[in-house]
């Protein structure tokens, strides 16, 4: 196998903090004699656009992106180059495989040991530490693509590989089973609407929350058992309970930017129930209250996107069938109207950039 | 055997919501011929007092106490008396027993179905929706009371009751294993003391975390590790990661009232660390960032007391001789004092009163 | 609310350990007064048969049935009275409830208060060791009948209350997830057809191994992904794993009464996977051989029927029309017939007795 | 720094499959150019002697070893070369490490992805696929040896390597907590005199099963509650389950390598108790009753040595102090009598070979 690999490409470049992006041609392309052991170079074929981008872009995160930033972390593409000396690969050349959030962790310190690949010590971020998707070539490493089963489309896998982990993993480890009431608010949206599908093919019922006939109709037909418009209803909470037999959710994914999602979520939670905590707002505080999280014997945890076994199970679930992403085909020139869109929160579903465009 | 059960006794009475404690004589004690199937009367030998205790009196919490209260939850005493036609006891006459705040649940609702005995939803709780141990004789429950081995003496025995079996299920139901670093905020206190040994005994290792010479001495002399005085400290975040190998804690027991030993938490935790929020503050927020409890993998469980097995359990841990409870020894007489102690937060370990006195 | 309860009633006796059953009019029916706290009399509307109650007729276990002996334990039927003096009760008169296994547990002891009620050291077991549903009126327990919600049919009841508790309990207890290989031995028969149900709407992927055209494609419409038909196979271990990606299945659910059953799990699990054993064959041992139980880390789990709460989410995800048992309804007449089809293997899917016939 | 490798050594090497061990001289020693990216050379400073070392010089193991053999797998020593282009390592030159029986494991495929180290699909084994520690010098690799803390004297360290590490990771995934009883039959033993320390240490309570004064005092000393011996009992199960309060015990580790061991285990455990299988016995069968394994809910878990995490785990218990390895200190050229003594089942505790001498 032998690949032509340009030496310059397109980018969507942030130049600085809080800069705004720009299309640069001309960016510089890793060469194979670049690579080091256990990198390996993607030609991408499409990627997702995530509202972490937009805080990446935006710099308003405790946590500092490296600029000038590539962002973009849903890529899926194919395998040109592999580094020399790599001790062992899990992928091959000419192999398809996605590009995720955790682009690279070391697998050997304490977290990693302990299966929590996302807090390694060592991790590097696709689109955040170093460089993303959004760009025709991406030098990631052999040890965390995740390989992309035949009866997947691309442009079907892209936001599987970040809304879709950071929500299976969610409901995974949320210990919800089947006949359980699950709630999530924001169920019209990029995560919720693979949540809802995640959760209906656990068996779970879904209490969908959200806003508008569309997204109501969305919901509904992806298979949520109940429907609740934040917008209309005079108390979300008590809706909420009334909907779960009237006994209160075992489980909600909360996404929510404001610390009003966590409060309701302690407050429509039965006795022993479960708030998964997703959403990565720059400065809200949980703010629920001690009292009633002791008495009523709520957990609360903490799910950050997933580790490559997780990558991989989401992946193979949505090869299945199960899960299907909804999202609008751009190309990645239209990546500012995105992230414009994005901001005014007038996005509905997932957008992938195709590559070719 | 045959019992001489008297008319009246004396009790401490908190007379309306907010009013101080009356010592008074001439109380009713329940007969033979009143009690209902499932229900038995203990003649009290001791009783501890709990913070709750004075939440209770002072009526500050969401959650309502019936008055005219008779408080109490940590009562040791014989049956002297079971109801007519209950369906079958498994203690037994003469049985000497502990009273916890858990007085009595259904058994067959969803949470006790599920173990969650202590969130049931008929759930009656000592001294505070029914009479409790602040008195010569309290009525009870078969299905609840906590059979004490003759290995454990009755003052011993009575602060397990409620303060171990609080810190011990929290300790059980935290995850954390052998060599795991535990941090316990207030470790001197009537709780903490008691942490540090279930922890200890359970071989893990404990940082404990309050102020002064004489809980210094009393927290390493108990098993603790590592000892911070966060009065004396600059970083208490800092300190408490550099005790845990410079890597932060697995986990940390948190009674604080106040906000800050939450927010604190968060950050001195590694990553995949877990808080365990045992105390019930009556107005008091978690205001744990979001961010990094999500992207650090926090999980924040609140423990409530703990169910029946629990309570054996914790019980039969301290009859083996691994958890000593400190306590001072006073009369029921003395109850008003102790609880100006307690509001005056002057009252170090715990306080049992002696009901003979 | 009034009953007319007759003194006698029809009932399937055995009379004595190993004799076959007699249809004996004239059996005495326990009325109201008879009643002992906490019991309760439900009239039945039809009950299902298990090869269990043929084990209990032919007195083959290393557990004794009492004799003269009334079968049966798969019963849905009306309450008609309560025992005097009852505690409190969960059901109420006029409810209709089902009659499981586990005719009774304490809820006091070790394994109740772990939730192990099935486990009890003073259970009581329907049609075993107390009189069972093989008659027109039979005694329970409140706390331990499973109501029966609206939506779901009696006859279509019935067997959810053993065969549909056991295989789901298996499958709750065996930590397979969503998009895990789950064989099914047996698939096609009482268990199996429901075990197929349960799995699939829970998101795992079934290999179903039975034998004939009917079984094959009553499996392949209930939800199994595979099948594997066991007198065809050269070789069953090959087949099996190559039926799961080629590398073995995540968990197996063995109700076989030979040792080959467990055996053959053990090569066909892939590492880390897990054997849950549910059937209760008189006298066969498991026969695994160490070594590669250790060598692959496989976990055996016995599972045994289910408590009170899993009973209830068995019955509730029936009621949601996720799992239909195969029944053919007979009357309380046939069972001698039905006793001689199961000793012959002849009966396909489950029998109900309708007890107006 | 820089080291004088030697261009050979002395081993121990089995000549063939069932060979008699032959202490050769002029063994090539690896050198520091032929090390592939992520492996090391580490010199031994001492090396345990494991049963599992004449299972595989007597070739009676279903798996089969690569001959000629250089056996063993506890050895401790200094890393004296990494590969070059090694991707990154966690352990560097100079540094003390220990060489476990899993050498090497992937890090990609499903069970490392999972934590199954252990059952790696690539897995290579120290003195069975791959040359083990009978030498002076070994090759490793980077990502699997175990860094030794200061305070851990080498030969106190080897035996932690295999025997404390699994039965270690034994008693951590058995689920056992403080309080509960422990069986741990030959618990005079080499496995078993440390099962016994990490079992106290995590505040278990022990039956120690074995024979002999000597034994006896020995596993009182390290922390037993209770001591059988096995020779002079009548009736072994009996006399376990009154040990453990007459209720059976909650967890046995059983090391056996007859199927009697597995059989007696699920007799005396008590209701819902976890059996964990660790011996490696070439041909015996579990033969565990499955109506008994079934109805009274025994979970068998098969445990194999463990994974880093485990290791590293182990390592630093006996770090603290808590677990002392008994051992018998001799020379690389003793091996022989070494292997006559454990195959006439003669040493007591285990036995270390001092490289030096």
């Amino acid at each position: 196998m032998s690949y032509n690999i340009p030496k310059t490409q397109v980018a969507a470049v942030v130049p600085g903090p809080g800069k705004r992006l720009e299309i640069k041609q001309g960016e510089h392309v890793t060469q194979q004699s670049e690579l080091e052991p256990g990198q390996c170079l993607v030609k991408l074929i499409c990627t997702g656009v995530c509202h972490t981008d937009l805080h990446a872009s935006r710099d308003d995160w405790p946590l500092k992106a490296k600029t000038p930033l590539i962002g973009g972390h849903e890529g899926v593409g194919e395998i040109v180059a592999i580094g020399d000396h790599t001790e062992r690969s899990p992928v091959k050349l000419g192999q398809r495989v996605g590009i995720k959030w955790i682009a690279y962790s070391c697998l050997d310190c304490e977290p990693c040991r302990n299966g929590l690949e996302q807090n390694c010590l060592e991790v590097k971020l696709s689109g955040f530490t170093v460089p993303g998707t959004f760009s025709h070539y991406v030098v990631s490493w052999v040890h965390h693509v995740t390989p992309i089963p035949d009866s997947l489309d691309s442009n079907a896998a892209a936001s599987i590989l970040c809304a879709g982990l950071t929500v299976y993993r969610a409901l995974k480890y949320s210990g919800s089973k089947i006949g359980d009431w699950v709630v999530l608010p924001g169920a019209g949206g990029g995560l919720g609407h693979l949540a809802v599908q995640y959760a209906a093919a656990m068996g779970m019922r879904v209490v969908a929350v959200d806003s508008g006939e569309e997204k109501r109709k969305l919901c509904l037909e992806l298979g949520a058992d109940k429907w609740i418009d934040f917008k209309e209803t005079k108390d979300l909470v008590k809706d909420v309970i009334d909907a779960c037999d009237g006994k209160g959710a075992h489980c909600a994914i909360v996404t929510a930017a404001s610390p009003s999602g966590y409060t309701q979520a302690v407050e429509y939670l039965r006795r022993g129930g479960t708030l998964m905590a997703v959403g990565l707002p720059a400065e809200a505080k949980l703010e629920a209250p001690i009292f009633w999280t002791v008495i009523k014997s709520i957990v609360i945890k903490g799910s950050y996107v997933g580790n490559r076994q997780d990558a991989i199970e989401a992946i193979d679930i949505a090869a299945t069938g199960k899960v299907k992403v909804r999202y609008e085909l751009k190309g990645l020139s239209d990546i500012q109207h995105v992230y414009d869109g994005l901001q005014e929160g007038k996005i509905a579903g997932r957008v992938v950039l195709d590559m070719s465009k």
